[in-house]
């Protein structure tokens, strides 16, 4: 026990928390740590619909649909895993649609895994909370004022129903920014419906990942994570991030709270970010990741590239022959120059926006990829440096 | 050479015209007749991109891409011929770019044959047209109000950069209703024009068709026939309809057209139309098609399929496991179910815009795939009959 003990560990310093979390944690473990280098971790995550090497990033397919992409789009870029969003979908299509069609996968003809948020977040950033009790969220619905309220035992029956391999607590997302006393009730909110969420659980085949909040307050974050990890749960996530803080600041939190989340459970940290945020948090433990931003971007005309960013509007790639990213072996990369994706960028055209977010997104995927692999190779160190030096430049 | 004449003319009736033009454009024929059934005609096209087999449908691709697919799309989908439309191309992204990619082929990477219209039906249909010389058409860019002139020496210049296999020429369309003596005028100057679309061309690898016009007035037609084989191209285009008349107006004027039009050369009815449209052009000898209509419809959730219209949008598909369409193999019958693409459609998803404009796209190749196979197994009245009771129910 204790050699396996030492594999876990890798050279990270010795944790009794990460220690008590193994031992409770060990019978129902479906991520392996694989291999550490520095802080970064290669692991591999086993889920009901199949496995995910990590670190990992999940394009985010928010209603039912990785924007502009179809689910043979995304198996030809080799993503693993994609995240759907359960504010969205318990609007639109509803649960009753999602039920007859057995669940999110069967429905959207997805068949790896899929991990959902709890709906929380997007009740708070699209502004239509109505008010917030111990009971839950009572908003009312973006689309048609409908009012509803959503609490822990509902958000996790949504997304049992949903049937994601992996679904998250309902959480109150701290605002930012916010005085001590006000993250601290928030928290502890927070860590009570974590709780209700646990118990309301039914089905073990899904995996329930738990939230650390605590805003930028490191003694709260741990606090969060001790009652947490005394709850149990399949994976953890850092929560209540990229909302406006400093870079400095989401760095030092992903940091106080790797240095304490159990080493043999996956870490995942929700909606970050640009590929330089991805790197620094694999730097720091993480292993999971999302974001809207390849996507979203994409649709903008900004594309993330080997050679950094590339604003596809601009004048300087009306002649240009050149594929948008030589190092890229995307569809688009593969066929077009960035003098045609500028043109159908500029004429408007769907074409171009397909094209431009599938390349995003090979971007993002070979990245996770190039992560994995820099490891294995013990070079994550200069890795990230490139990346440093890349994004900043 | 009786034989020949006797062959190529099948069972239609003998015409003095035809012969004649079959006399002076044999030496370049790029089309042959390959069977007949009633008036319907199997033909092979061959083109400087390939061979294109007629009866045939053209997805348009107005600004270098058919809306929301691309060109593997396309293949995928066995499409043999894209159009493109000059106007826009023109305007955006305009000849220095077109040029400087070695034309359309290059620049959308669409390595299959491609057909131009020459600019004039957008001028006037999008209502920017601001003065009607003999020179040529003088008209403001609907982009940024640039003003222009279009001469026939250009739309024949302009498409040779384009390098289209087919160029039209440039003619105006005459407007719907119109008295005899301004359909005459009109007439009679588009065919001023189309002399000087002739002697204009330059690149013998290329194709010209002559486009028909002379409103409703059959007579008007029959003369503007006469001058255009006079002039002689390599194939000739029904313009001028589908522009607000009955559907027996638009047989009755395409009946006119065929009679007098070579049987040995393609004959293509412009920016027709409904699948119906296109079985009763094919029943009077019409070879070629184009229309926005299947990505039109498409991205306005209206599809067409093998048992008629359906709107995704109505409620009763709203938990439908069944494909759109059973009878059709494209990837969006093949993979998902109506109740997602409704979904879709409902959430403003691309992703649904794309999946949809894919069926109706593959609707209408399979349509033409079928009209083939009904005349060389020589039962296209009944496939005729058919599709007159499927779009009338």
């Amino acid at each position: 026990m204790l050699i396996l003990f030492n594999r876990l560990l890798g050279n990270q310093s010795y944790d009794f928390l990460a220690i008590v979390s193994l031992m409770t944690a060990s019978q129902t473990n479906r991520f392996k740590l694989l291999k550490t280098n520095g802080k970064a971790r290669r692991g591999v995550l086993t889920l009901k619909h199949g496995v995910v090497q990590t670190p990992i990033f999940m394009p985010v397919g928010t209603v039912g649909s990785v924007k502009t992409l179809t689910p043979a789009d995304l198996k030809d870029l080799d993503a693993q895993i994609i995240l759907g969003n359960t504010y969205h979908l318990f609007l639109r299509p509803g649960v009753e649609v999602l039920s007859h069609f057995k669940g999110l996968h069967n429905f959207i003809k997805w068949d790896r895994p899929i991990l959902t948020d709890s709906g929380g977040f997007q009740i708070f950033s699209l502004g239509k909370l109505n008010k917030l009790t111990e009971d839950g969220a009572h908003f009312a619905s973006h689309l048609d004022g409908a009012k509803f309220v959503l609490t822990p035992e509902l958000a996790v029956n949504i997304q049992e129903i949903i049937g994601s391999d992996i679904h998250m607590v309902l959480d109150e997302c701290t605002s930012y920014p916010c005085d001590v006393a006000t993250a601290k009730a928030s928290m502890e909110r927070s860590m009570r419906w974590a709780k209700r969420c646990r118990d309301a659980k039914t089905n073990s085949e899904l995996c329930q990942f738990g939230i650390v909040q605590g805003g930028m307050y490191p003694e709260l974050r741990r606090e969060s994570l001790r009652q947490l990890i005394e709850i149990g749960f399949e994976g953890y996530a850092v929560g209540g991030l990229s909302v406006g803080e400093s870079k400095e600041h989401m760095h030092e939190i992903t940091e106080v709270c790797c240095d304490l989340l159990p080493v043999d459970q996956p870490r995942y940290l929700m909606g970050v970010g640009t590929p330089l945020d991805i790197v620094e948090g694999v730097s720091r433990g993480i292993d999971m990741f999302d974001c809207v931003m390849p996507t979203r971007n994409g649709r903008n005309g900004t594309l993330f590239t080997s050679e950094g960013r590339v604003n596809i509007k601009n004048l300087q790639y009306r002649l240009d022959d050149a594929p948008l990213d030589a190092a890229c072996s995307c569809y688009t990369c593969n066929t077009f120059t960035r003098g045609y994706l500028r043109h159908l960028f500029l004429a408007g055209e769907i074409t171009g926006l397909r094209l431009l977010s599938l390349h995003n997104i090979a971007y993002y995927l070979q990245l996770a990829k190039d992560i994995r692999l820099a490891i294995e190779n013990e070079v994550f160190d200069a890795f990230l440096k490139h990346h440093q030096q890349l994004w900043t430049k």
